[in-house]
């Protein structure tokens, strides 16, 4: 296979990543030479069966599990983090709490919001700091004998924010709640220890991390009841029906067997790349602040709010000069309001609006940053220059430095 | 790409078909090269949706439906046929009963058995008739104003007998029910023309038309309410969120334009093939016969019930030559029941244990054909041999032939 990269740079690979070309090569043979279907008994089947438990092993060893039986494959994200809460709130028919945070991503949130509204649920949404922390104190509250599940993000897709999910698991578990965690943006970028922790359900995509869209896996403890939302066949052991998406797990085992070669990179080489991004966008323009937690944050994730600007201006300014970059999550894209990751972390109106990511990966080069850095400031002048609220004697939203915070 | 057929003769593509190289073509520039979210707004991610566009318009025209908009992207028929009963009866909360047939895949039956075990509903499985038939008068009666769904499949993926889908659904429709077919071994092998039927929903599945496995489409028809079962993202006008899998759409776009071009070939040159392999089996072998209904029957499907003799042992005897058949539906594999479609059609035990399903493709040939005809007489011969049951003067199951059914 000859290896085309897009023109541009692309930037915004907490939404989406390119396939690496090995995941590609990986999936092909899957297609139209071992196409069978692993259920099925004769050679075409089995054989394809073998790939399947080494794709599971891989997916395993990158999150630190204890066992491939853990490991249901589904279809991303979104279906992982709707099947682990779906199936916490009916195999515990006397609990009837929900716990997650104000910045989870909608995959969570919209579904939680809804069982709230219509299908009796008390939910309660924990709220963060200006650094995008968790408060702590506010879900030791919370929780209680009630509580059926708790769904906190290990990552934050916007601001890159880390929670310490270790411990917000062992906090559940003293109440005898289950807990979930969002760690799509986390796998392939961390190192993950999960069977030192108490976490029942970790979701987890592939296209986050150079695998393809289309498959996910969901991370489900060993002794954790489960019911599925998908029912028919017996695949993955009655918690998943439907054929296996053979091209896509093999893909999915792919990319986390090379996330793992690729982790040491990515905590050096890809936080330096990111480092030098923000600081060369900080030193160059005024009125902007790295929104996140400084000290415990994804390396590939810089979040960088201008203020007096519109976000969706600035990507339509990138965009013209073939950079990509975000405002929000892909899946809440089109919306005008600021982002609700950035309102929960009290970001200055004025600010949140502006809040641009810059999202990194293992394909990002050197030059690549040094050309964003050239074309930020000019943009960012050039869009001030027409905003009826800028005046470049305006106080900074200095209320919002950590500092301050 | 160089097109590698893998050895052996593969006669089982109702359990999943090889994928077509040209939609593996089509699908590849969309790994590493238009890889962007198509709910992003940068041009990595516009570009994309434009094909997403394209892949539902080639999935609207083989179904005959009207609307684009009608055409919802799911991870396969499973999920498809999950999401369909499921809204069904979410939206309807005043209708409690649910009517399926006895022959239905597990993707169906086994969510029916389901809700009518667990979740309090009343479920009418509809027996069918020695060839598969739908019992239409027993269908009537249970029909009434507390139906919520109806779901038939529109062809069977053991027997290949077709249901009279429009018909049953303009039946479902005079009490006010809404209906549901699961179409998955059928969107391909024949002419569909949706707009002219009362259809409220229709599953599909992209590996059963030599697309890729991992994805599929719920038809929902417009004005249909729909209740989605996976919430997140807006994605699929708010009725499936998560990441479109944009590979896996452009794959199963690009199979239906193929199937549209196979059409006649199907109904032509294929089915050709499958009755002389039936014809051919039967010429040369004693105590066998078809199972399905004669007079509508999907082109590609031989199912012989082969009297005295195991079906896993044929399969695997068949396997050793190379040649890959089925018994039962992939997704039921590995139990030694025979098949709940036999049962259903009251096949004699000792014929519905031998039950092998021959499922063919444009992919078969003339040669593949002849060299199963030559193969499969010995193979039934040295199992009967060995058979406590077997006496060649044992009389054929007669009452089973058609023209005593």
């Amino acid at each position: 296979m000859t290896d085309v990269k897009p023109q541009g740079i692309y930037l915004d690979n907490n939404a989406t990543t390119r396939v690496d070309p090995r995941v590609v090569e990986a999936m092909l043979p899957f297609f139209t030479e071992q196409f069978g279907n692993p259920s099925s008994i004769h050679s075409f089947g089995a054989d394809v069966g073998k790939t399947v438990r080494w794709a599971r092993d891989q997916v395993k060893t990158l999150l630190g599990a204890e066992h491939d039986s853990e490991i249901v494959f589904t279809s991303g994200g979104t279906e992982s983090d709707n099947a682990a809460i779906l199936s916490a709130l009916k195999t515990q028919k006397a609990r009837d709490e929900i716990i997650t945070s104000a910045v989870e991503h909608p995959a969570v949130l919209a579904l939680c919001e809804y069982l709230a509204k219509h299908e009796g649920y008390t939910l309660h949404v924990i709220p963060v700091d200006s650094l995008g922390r968790l408060d702590v104190n506010a879900y030791d509250k919370a929780l209680s004998e009630k509580t059926a599940i708790v769904s906190f993000m290990w990552a934050n897709n916007e601001s890159g924010t880390i929670f310490p999910i270790p411990k917000l698991a062992a906090m559940a578990k003293k109440v005898g709640a289950l807990f979930h965690t969002d760690a799509v943006q986390i796998v392939g970028k961390m190192p993950l220890n999960l069977a030192a922790t108490e976490v029942d359900f970790l979701s987890l995509s592939g296209h986050k991390l150079h695998g393809p869209k289309g498959i996910g896996a969901l991370y489900v403890r060993r002794g954790t009841r489960f019911r599925p939302i998908i029912r028919g066949g017996h695949q993955e052991r009655d918690r998943r029906a439907g054929t296996e998406n053979v091209t896509g797990i093999v893909g999915l085992g792919k990319a986390c067997e090379l996330a793992m070669e690729y982790m040491e990179h990515e905590n050096t080489a890809v936080k330096a790349l990111r480092d030098k991004l923000e600081q060369g966008i900080l030193a160059k323009v005024s009125h902007c602040f790295v929104t996140g937690d400084p000290s415990d944050r994804l390396p590939n994730t810089c979040n960088i709010a201008f203020e007096y600007i519109e976000g969706e201006a600035i990507l339509l300014f990138l965009n013209r000069l073939g950079i990509a970059a975000s405002s929000g999550s892909a899946c809440t894209s089109g919306s005008l309001e600021p982002s609700h990751v950035m309102r929960a972390m009290n970001v200055p109106f004025t600010a949140a609006h502006g809040a641009t990511r810059f999202s990194l990966s293992r394909e990002t080069t050197t030059e690549e940053i040094d050309a964003v850095i050239d074309a930020v400031p000019a943009i960012i002048e050039k869009l001030r220059a027409l905003s009826p609220f800028w005046d470049k004697d305006t106080p900074k939203a200095e209320a919002f430095d950590p500092a301050y915070a």
